[in-house]
């Protein structure tokens, strides 16, 4: 497990572009989500994640692969068996792209709702107005 | 402005399989994500969302249909100019979908980071061990 590692991937899928269309289309898929929602309870084989999929082994291992070039799941061979777990530090680097965007909407929202709850009280005087 | 049917479009978007793919497909085109940054400082008209990516008016109309298939972007027509603005609730839910994922795996890491931060000191007591 490589927990230091985190650091470095972060940053490379803040700075990239193509790293971020990455992500996103790995998550665009739904089988590609029930991976992960399968390795959020923690890792597991590639026929593990395959189970509750109706599709072949080579199937699987190609979400996997787009899974793992993404940053969004790590692999690790041991003997016969690659065992799947989930990065968080990629999935927590999409959600701060989202989240940058959500919070500056949201914070002009909130000032327009200020200013029409203060512009409905007939008593509120007009914006600009000194107090 | 609908700010009250945010509500209803989080609820759809959180309850549809389809919707995630519909949303993480939005996001994985760098072209739309430049669209949805601009729309990040202000609502926009079409034309001013294409102004900085180098393709047709045609092309900027289907990126922006996939953005309003796919609940980030509304628009409203008014006149010749349709102007586009960002829906934050679409982007909180699907951050919502990581999110949850990624806490699970970040919970079990501090325990195990915990756990092995205690079995560093030879003092500590064992795990099951009674203080």
């Amino acid at each position: 497990m490589t927990i230091g590692g985190d650091g470095r991937i972060l940053k490379h899928v803040l700075n990239d572009v193509a790293d971020l269309d990455r992500v996103f289309h790995a998550l665009a898929d739904p089988g590609r989500r029930l991976m992960l929602e399968r390795l959020g309870r923690g890792p597991a084989s590639v026929s593990e994640l395959g189970k509750p999929l109706s599709m072949s082994l080579a199937a699987v291992v190609q979400h996997v692969q787009i899974l793992e070039t993404s940053g969004l799941v790590r692999t690790q061979k041991v003997g016969r068996t690659r065992t799947c777990s989930l990065n968080p530090a990629t999935l927590r680097s999409a959600e701060r792209w989202m989240s940058e965007r959500r919070g500056l909407v949201e914070r002009r929202l909130d000032r327009l709702g200020d200013y029409l709850a203060e512009t409905d009280d007939p008593a509120a005087p007009a914006p600009g107005d000194q107090a």
